[in-house]
């Protein structure tokens, strides 16, 4: 039941629908590869086109799974050591396909409705029973555009709670549907 | 069905188990603010016993709800106005009790296993089915001290996923804790 994410940089949206590359953040890099330990998910790719950027993400996982970090603190060494730097989505295509001997199917997670999109349950079972090899795509700024949305296998329901707003962090939305997919699943109850 | 949840940063406990203020973190506020507003959680109480950290919090707040910010990104201000930051648990307590008119129960989270521990499920029944008003504490750090642990009315489980290693953030354990109380629940299967 191998299970990967992606964080997506670019090609995202910005505020007014724009196709942009996003800045790569300090606390993304972190609280996702923590999100992804937890739920055993791996690799954590970090979708960047700008070299610079690429650089910069090199920098922080190299602090804590090599630098002063990774003796400091050795949790978050087993963290970022599930971390892979790619340019592109094909990129990550190619290394879990070698990775994992299988061509990997792309689920994507929106804050928008689709007609047609996949309970959490139900590729929850597709990944544990069927051994269906996934990798979840998550859009930064104002989310993934639509040709990737379009290509995807499965599009996941969004994230909601009580009321229609949903302005979640992607780090709280990846968060939140790793554990639907992965998180432990109560059979005691209060005694 | 009123839920409320507080980030408390004293005391807590540090890597090496003293007890402790944290500083407040820009993205704690920001992250868990909207995780409150998507599930319907409010206040969102910022427990902080250090003077200048809550003016800190109040910048922020002031940024977002009433400067730049509030017309920059509307969203962010409905977010942040559901934040209360106060100096201790008693003040979040008196005014939980005035706001809803009765004694709040307390639950807390922990990392850390306990013998008697209330499930996701059975919290969710009793916030939902027998209207009972609860807060959610979160401890930042290392941890909520035993005595706020002992004291409470509730212990949840702790957020797992397939291995024993759960080193979430407290942003994204607030988020998956509070989809586990408050998100929404699936009907329909995939087409």
């Amino acid at each position: 039941m191998p299970l990967a994410i992606a964080l997506v940089h670019f090609p995202v949206h910005n505020k007014i629908g724009q196709v942009v590359a996003t800045s790569l953040t300090n606390l993304d890099i972190h609280d996702i590869a923590r999100a992804a330990r937890t739920f055993d998910v791996s690799p954590y790719f970090i979708v960047h086109s700008i070299p610079e950027m690429e650089e910069f993400a090199h920098e922080v996982i190299r602090h804590w799974t090599e630098g002063f970090g990774a003796e400091y603190n050795i949790t978050r060494k087993e963290a970022l050591e599930l971390i892979e730097v790619v340019p592109d989505l094909g990129t990550a295509e190619r290394t879990l396909k070698k990775l994992w001997g299988r061509d990997p199917k792309f689920a994507v997670t929106s804050a928008r409705r689709f007609p047609f999109t996949t309970t959490y349950e139900a590729l929850r079972r597709r990944i544990d029973e069927e051994d269906e090899p996934v990798c979840l795509l998550f859009g930064t700024g104002y989310g993934l555009v639509d040709e990737i949305l379009a290509e995807a296998d499965y599009v996941l329901e969004p994230v909601m709670g009580p009321t229609d707003w949903n302005h979640l962090s992607v780090r709280s939305a990846a968060s939140i549907i790793l554990d639907r997919l992965r998180g432990n699943r109560e059979e005691k109850d209060e005694g």
